[in-house]
């Protein structure tokens, strides 16, 4: 028994005890009147989770994160877009520490409270003065709807808000969780940047968020595939505030279960939305292996396929062509055994024991043609399983990111 | 002192001793006068070596091949284009060994010393009746200057036939190489094959010629990619049929050195046309890492970037974007330390010790707008160095690629 999890219309102030604004501050010179700096405040202490990009050239507000995510209790997220303050060098640190002070300051907080994510422009100087200036306006306009606000505040190429919430009841509890996200790798020439902020009014101790939220992130924007790229400021923050009263939820309880559950819905569907907004994106396709020898290998296979340049071609060009999926699984570098393997589109057998079946071309274009499928690859080895959710390429996306 | 090199105009029919020819047989039926059917013939014993694609999933000729290639001597080597006869099970084993023994019979030779590959569409079976009743008339037309006619029959999207071959004079010794190649991974939607025969009059034993062999395919095939994927067919073959008189080149010998510099030259050479003839290239980028702390890990990075769609996006669109090139770095899971990392773009520095440097956009842009230019990156972290030959991604790629 998970309780009842139920959609609801918001974001991060969804939550009680969050409040949240933008305003624009001019980092993106290009879009004069676009907000493009963001807050977001519980009004009492918080326990703060986040999950960040493994690339092993982090941006400078990561790196700052990263330390402050060490602190007991958090209070605030600030963040801009237009400038991702990444290969910023020192300076770089020094005025992701600057956003950090001037917001403490005004909020009245410690620094190692306050987080902060930039996104945007790689390589180039953050222009600090324009932020520093509007610390304050920003504090000034924080609002319990401001969570629109935000998710508006953090596009770059998205082309629409991304937001999503739940409220959970659970044993006669109630509680919400709220996100908001800007889209994936693909989207943007130099902004290739994740980011999703993750609010919740449950009472939970900072271990059991942060177990929750790695657990949640692996089922969501970990599996999402668009060019294979990884940002060097992919960041996913949680701040739990316990607004909602009662004892911090137990790890490993029916309580816990529902809560997780809810996180989940919460990330996958803001995973989802990013994809769905990807650049040029056609198709929308689940890459599910089955009877894998291990989970690190069915991750081999399904990663391979679901970013083959080719295979993604053929998709885009509604062309059943399960001969690259092969080829793919082949050079996964995956233990596989091609008179074992079997190929689904949707319920349709394409592949049948490593060679063609007989169903016939028509049937495989027929899936490959919505705008929504699945690919289920079944390698007969084992029992692990590895899902990856992709999208076609398409010559708008080479359009879009061939120059700035 | 290597001995004089000289670039000859021919390809596998250069070297004394060899003949070759092709045919029509009608594997393609929508072209239906273009010849798809090929041998090359030794007209003494040679000796033979091969490297052959490292996907899980081989083709059945490729399997033959590996079997056959354990052959003190071979004379032949037969080659369809069309049809890949990947992904047809034990009737694709049937189909490979069919077309082997009709040419051991038509030539009379053994079996075992008759090499066999196909390139096509994957998952098709083969149409054997077809092949089979052209080896005679294959073999009745054996030519001395049958090399264009080989390169011609293999190629499948390929705009242009591949050969390329040198005259080497060694310490008072003459000897040719000489190849023909069909291009890489990229270039068609079924049909994502590398095939090259490479033909030597010089006397040289099976284990040298297959070391020296794999040393120059290390050096030329395996730099190249254009979309990262890896077929189920590629495969390279040698042969060396000792008709230039004399002892056996002795391993290690400035002798040896000479052959080995002409092999490079000719399968560098192949791998170049290769590359410039993918589908939609516009840019021909040497990336060239330098500084790495093993070759293992400048290797990863050189892929990495090589293999980023944001950045070969980038390059089409003539963008010295240079934070995805830092970004591609930073995933590919190899040791960098950002802070030392210098980018060159053919001679002018664009990142230096991790951050921007100060040489002008408009310089950089300069660069890119050339149709070749280098990549250099420095890792500052040893000595290890590595070179990958990488192509832009075009809409004209994906729109070749999207559909049949």
């Amino acid at each position: 028994m998970k309780g009842q999890i139920v959609e609801v219309p918001g974001g991060v102030t969804l939550p009680k005890g969050f409040v949240a604004s933008a305003v624009h501050c001019g980092v993106k010179p290009t879009n004069k009147d676009r907000i493009d700096l963001a807050l977001i405040v519980s009004d009492r202490s918080a326990v703060g989770a986040g999950t960040f990009t493994t690339n092993r050239i982090k941006a400078a507000p990561v790196k700052v994160c990263m330390t402050h995510m060490r602190s007991p209790e958090i209070r605030a997220i600030v963040t801009n877009s237009g400038n991702a303050n990444a290969c910023t060098g020192l300076p770089g640190i020094e005025h992701a520490k600057a956003m950090v002070k001037e917001v403490a300051r005004v909020l009245d907080v410690r620094e190692r409270q306050v987080m902060v994510c930039s996104t945007g422009r790689i390589g180039v100087p953050l222009p600090i003065d324009k932020i520093l200036s509007k610390i304050e306006v920003l504090a000034d306009g924080l609002d319990p709807e401001g969570s629109r606000q935000v998710a508006t505040a953090i596009m770059t190429s998205d082309t629409f808000p991304k937001e999503f919430a739940v409220r959970c009841e659970c044993h006669g509890r109630v509680f919400h969780i709220g996100g908001v996200a800007k889209g994936a790798g693909m989207i943007d020439p130099n902004m290739a940047t994740m980011l999703s902020f993750i609010t919740t009014d449950a009472p939970i101790e900072k271990k059991t968020l942060q177990r929750s939220l790695s657990a949640a992130v692996e089922q969501s924007f970990n599996r999402i595939t668009v060019d294979g790229d990884m940002s060097t400021n992919d960041t996913v923050l949680a701040m739990a505030n316990g607004s909602e009263d009662g004892d911090p939820i137990e790890p490993g309880s029916p309580m816990h279960e529902c809560f997780q559950e809810g996180l989940n819905q919460v990330t996958r569907n803001l995973a989802r939305m990013m994809v769905e907004d990807g650049e040029g994106v056609t198709k929308f396709v689940e890459v599910h292996i089955i009877g894998g020898s291990t989970v690190q290998d069915a991750r081999k296979v399904a990663e391979a396929v679901a970013n083959s340049t080719l295979v993604k071609c053929a998709w885009n060009g509604e062309d059943p062509n399960w001969g690259r999926i092969v080829d793919a699984i082949g050079y996964s570098s995956s233990k596989v055994r091609e008179e074992l393997i079997d190929i689904y589109y949707d319920g349709l057998i394409a592949v049948q024991n490593g060679v063609a079946s007989n169903t016939p071309f028509e049937e495989l274009k027929k899936v490959v043609s919505n705008r929504k499928f699945t690919i289920t690859i079944n390698l007969h080895l084992g029992s692990a399983e590895y899902i990856v959710f992709s999208t076609d390429l398409s010559k708008e996306y080479v359009d879009f990111n061939r120059s700035e």
